[in-house]
């Protein structure tokens, strides 16, 4: 139950701010707050609280929240932990609708701190109050001054369009004071404990000031109400920008020491990210050019193909090697673009992508306007990459000859239809000189690799979205009572189970005897593969329970007696179903295909090459529920499976659309019947030359 | 043939230099070159050359090269390309030793340009000469003030320990001017022509200026010189780091543009560095960090754990993050260490790796340095990284809090055995008064990524560096005559070629009829196959020319007759040699081993799991030749081969010793006959269960 929206604008954009055991002792972290809110001219009324009375930085001090003149949109509680459940009481009691809760000693500290933690969370339900915190610095709300902080705020610190939420308080302060971005709201949320990143993102969506937003994130507790909030903020058409801290096991140590909430898997976390169109990043630098990439760039660039622009060829080529390994298309320039440029530059230049322009611009910084011209008209183009710079610490009369190319750069991006990002090689940024000439209006990124990884994020993209739920089906009793049974399925039953929820499963009869083996065995069609069928003999091979080839009657019968006894010598106390007779499936290639839980996320879909090499090969796409056929479609297109699948080695291309649609149903039946699943494995399916579908060979259910 | 090193010393440390074509004119390279050469105090005597006489920046002027009255180290030649060759002749013959071409119009422009540069060269050979360029912009030695030099220089050059030697004038300026790396030489050598980067190591190697490189580098001509020139450099224990730029496809096409040599393969390279010792980064600002480190490290660490320490888990989970995204331990804490901590740390603090000694530091900075101490006693620590700042942006007071942490690490780090890097998330660099409190001495590196790529560079490695060269054995001149002939052999004469050097191929016989392919077969042993013996049908499967399980004399005889009817049906112009008789491996792992030609590195091994999904796998190892058993062991402990040869999933172990001695047997092979091999596939080698050694299956020759 999130907090109702009129009480998280009053945590977010507060018009009066009352600060609950306000003091005026520096190192208090009331005091910081009080300071900072005079300091930043917060225009609404500022309201001490502390028992003693008196008064607080010149301001009359109420004692109590009961005593106050008026109810303030938001407290600030810089109490200690043990007091703060009581006075979050009173405060919701008094209709305060927000609170700030800076203490620490909650549910990262011990079970204790976990009890406290959850009883603030009743609180705020109860009283349908937004609370950022515990264990957070606070919020500051740039545009209206609403410094709800207990911490010194940098002065490089500049109002703009983009929020940034972070977990880690640390994380906050070192984003924001980059002097990079400009900022609409920071918010250093703690242990997010009543209200969290599905929160304040539903906030920030209608938020005006706000066109981005930068989330630090360490723990994810409800993947489906940050799924909701992302559909807002989708719709307000505002990137949204992660990173997430504690990736690695070490890095997961050191979170949950810290916010006491343990990361899932990395795969689930991507496949919410790519479902819900959040742009994750790898690092603080890379955190900071794809902001400032989104903030800067006005919309998605139009075109998948990036140029690259510089004026020393192995300044270029650096460049186009790093595009390369994060994926970026240089595409080849049309033959019109290479005529205008050969046209424009000098003989001995090559007018190719990346292009080296030589240093005939130095002399005359209009061939550089031209060559940009040129490109932008270029079809396959979406956005230039001028990778220029000044030398670092030249004096100014060495920058001199520089400055023309920078003018050039920021003239053409002025008027420009087409996204031009000014690019330092070196990530400490332009020479001051050459960055000042280019002006305030320019896109400017620093550092080769954060700033082609940046780009790489908004670049268009050839997949298609995942589109949202399908509809829930019902589940069918008799199975479910099957597998709430705990009992572990056999091969037969678990595939009678996908046979009857649409899963092409191979052709096959349970024989309780070797005459009823040699019958099953004719109708189904010679050769056919024999296996015991035993929930207790998963690992059928070892116990002796297979058998390959069956080519006639009288085999069937006699494997039926082998396997039998095999397996009673192997297993005497297993129970024995019979023998399952199948259709022998030959050809194709074998995939992988299964369900698999990641909390707190739910089930997955797992998508691969299967047979005995599954883990060696390490190639699985994997995507959270629900998945329909274009998803499938795009998860086999991003697995070896696919030049599999078309023919690999002269083989026949295998029947792709069959699997998509095998995928697709497991999705389904993961939704009706997810909660009594832990994991599917269905390995291996094999997928037959096109036409002839696909065929499941075995599957195990947990 | 590289220049004397009499020679090279001439031009990298000139006691006195001519520059030829000088010029008061403020845009001619010669004038630059002379002002350079002023303002940065060379001591030897400067001698100006013009045909016009008279005196250039108050310095005398000779007429020519013969006028002058004594004979310079160095002459710089400041003229235009169709002059150089000549004036190169000139200064030959005078005995001049050494010269910077700055002109461009040589082997980067066309096909004159290519000649006028193979003139040059064999100019510069006659006369035993090092010569620079052409196509550059020369090179500054900082400690003597020779700035040979033709571009502004930056005033942030300081004099240091770091040779930097750029193909690219452009990389050349950018990274010498960032102020973080102190100088002994900075060269841009250009096109290399005459003298390339094995002349500059094998200077650097001696010079006691200098005590580390880097390369920033487009192609390598000449791998054996460079590797020689390597040992010279290791010897003196110079790290040396190199940037390749034209890695990638699109950056092949721009530097080929700029300097008219082709890259070679990436894999290529990265073998040739492993084995020489080469440090190779991605990208400039992984070189300045790996730069400063190398410099600012004493020793390599002497154990390969690193800790990381920082004020916020957020950030040292970050941290963590992206130690273990680039292969670096952070290994947990001994017992007693965790003891030392939990008395050190207030208890709400976790004692790990990664570690948040949280903001107790604050208050107490003599925490961190007992923090320090303590990791740096851990068995398993060699380095320490403190993951700390002050926040961007905060002013004098704000920042003031923080100062006393810096104070920490500094002086433990200025009295420390243990390595410590004071680093900071953002690659924009340290907080001016952090970094001012911190003080020189300190070794800092900015950018997580960056830094712990450099990081990752230094610390100690598992594997053993790969031995020099093997002794070459003479070829057996009929094996010779057969390979040079230039016909395709067989797959019985390659693996007849093959088992004469010792590799494992299969037990076969050559039958000529049904009556010896049952003799034959009888033999080996049953079961056998039998295969077409054609150098013509290298696809026997398609052609009908392969039977497998052949149980019994008449099976082989009826096989024989088969196998012949169906290839002269298939290919009637086919040479068929008769059949292959050959024993039946079954079990074990499938393993490809190959050789491949990547010039101008010449052959490399190649290791990987085999089979028909080799291409789809890409799961290879490659190193140059020569490979011995123990590199074998390390090339397939990087790939996929090793848990597959381990026994995987309940498999028998498999014969890895005696797969290592079949590629080191292959790389002996390639090294003898390696003229007469363009590549060499076996695919599959079965690797038997331990003590049953490998089997070569099928052998591809061209």
């Amino acid at each position: 139950m999130p907090a109702p929206p009129h009480a998280m604008a009053a945590l977010m954009a507060p018009r009066s701010v009352a600060v609950i055991g306000a003091s005026e002792r520096a190192d208090a972290s009331s005091s910081f707050v009080m300071r900072n809110l005079l300091a930043r001219g917060f225009a609404g009324p500022i309201l001490p609280v502390h028992p003693r009375g008196g008064t607080v930085f010149g301001l009359p001090a109420a004692r109590s929240i009961a005593d106050l003149d008026r109810t303030p949109d938001v407290a600030v509680l810089a109490i200690a932990a043990q007091h703060v459940n009581g006075v979050l009481e009173e405060a919701g009691a008094a209709g305060i609708k927000a609170a700030v809760v800076l203490a620490s000693g909650f549910a990262e500290l011990d079970a204790a701190g976990r009890e406290r933690q959850d009883e603030l969370v009743a609180i705020a339900r109860r009283h349908g109050m937004a609370v950022c915190g515990p264990n957070c610095l606070g919020l500051f709300n740039l545009h209206s001054g609403a410094a709800l902080y207990s911490s010194t705020l940098s002065g490089t610190l500049a109002p703009g369009a983009l929020a940034l939420v972070s977990h880690s308080g640390a994380s906050a302060i070192a984003l924001s004071g980059t002097g990079r971005l400009g900022l609409s709201t920071v918010v250093s949320c703690g242990n997010g404990a009543a209200s969290d990143l599905p929160d304040y993102l539903a906030f920030l969506a209608g938020d005006d000031q706000t066109r981005a937003i930068g989330l630090v994130m360490e723990a994810l507790r409800d993947p489906s109400a940050f799924a909701r909030a992302m559909e807002a903020v989708n719709t307000a058409g505002k990137p949204v920008i992660a990173l997430r801290a504690g990736r690695s096991a070490a890095g997961q140590r050191a979170t949950a020491a810290h916010t006491g909430a343990l990361a899932g898997s990395a795969e689930a976390y991507a496949s919410l990210f790519r479902r819900t169109g959040v742009i994750e990043v790898g690092d603080m630098d890379e955190f900071v050019e794809t902001a400032a990439l989104c903030i800067g760039l006005h919309r998605r660039p139009a075109r998948g193909g990036v140029a690259v622009i510089g004026v020393s060829g192995g300044g270029v080529a650096h460049v186009a090697d790093i595009a390369q390994e994060n994926g970026l298309a240089l595409p080849a320039f049309s033959p019109r673009t290479v005529a205008t440029l050969t046209s424009v530059l000098p003989p001995f230049a090559t007018p190719q992508n990346p292009l080296d322009t030589t240093g005939a611009v130095f002399a005359d910084a209009s061939v550089y306007t031209r060559v940009l011209e040129a490109v932008a008209a270029d079809p396959a183009i979406g956005l230039i990459v001028a990778a220029q710079d000044a030398p670092p610490g030249l004096d100014e009369a060495g920058a001199g000859e520089y400055l023309g190319i920078a003018g050039a750069i920021a003239d053409f991006a002025a008027g420009a239809r087409m996204p031009t990002v000014l690019m330092s090689n070196l990530s400490a940024g332009h020479h001051r000189l050459f960055r000042e000439r280019a002006g305030q209006g320019i896109l400017v990124l620093n550092g080769t690799r954060a700033a082609l990884k940046a780009i790489a994020h908004v670049m268009p993209r050839g997949e298609a979205p995942i589109p949202a739920c399908t509809a829930r089906e019902e589940p069918d009793p008799r199975w479910r009572a099957v597998l709430s049974s705990g009992k572990r399925l056999s091969e037969g039953e678990a595939k009678a189970f996908l046979a009857a929820h649409g899963l092409p499963v191979t052709r096959e009869t349970l024989a309780a005897s070797a005459r009823e083996a040699a019958a099953a065995a004719g109708a189904i069609g010679y050769p056919v593969v024999m296996k015991i069928a035993s929930p207790d003999l998963p690992h059928k091979t070892e116990a002796g329970g297979v058998r390959l080839a069956i080519a006639d009657a009288g085999q069937a019968a006699r494997a039926f007696e082998e396997i039998m006894r095999n397996a009673r010598a192997y297993a005497p106390q297993a129970e024995l179903h019979g023998v399952l007779v199948q259709e022998t499936v030959s050809g194709g290639v074998e995939a992988l295909v299964g369900l698999v839980r990641h909390e707190p996320f739910g089930l997955g879909v797992v998508v691969g090459i299967g047979g005995v090499m599954v883990e060696l090969v390490a190639d699985a796409a994997f995507e959270l529920l629900p998945v329909d056929r274009d998803a499938a479609l795009a998860m086999i297109g991003r697995t070896k499976l696919a030049p599999l699948l078309a023919g690999y080695r002269g083989a026949p291309a295998c029947d792709v659309p069959a699997l998509a649609d095998a995928v697709a149903a497991l999705s389904r039946l993961g939704e009706t019947y997810g909660d009594h699943i832990a994991a599917l494995d269905l390995n291996p399916v094999a997928v037959l030359p096109a036409g002839r579908g696909v065929r499941i060979l075995d599957a195990l259910i947990r």
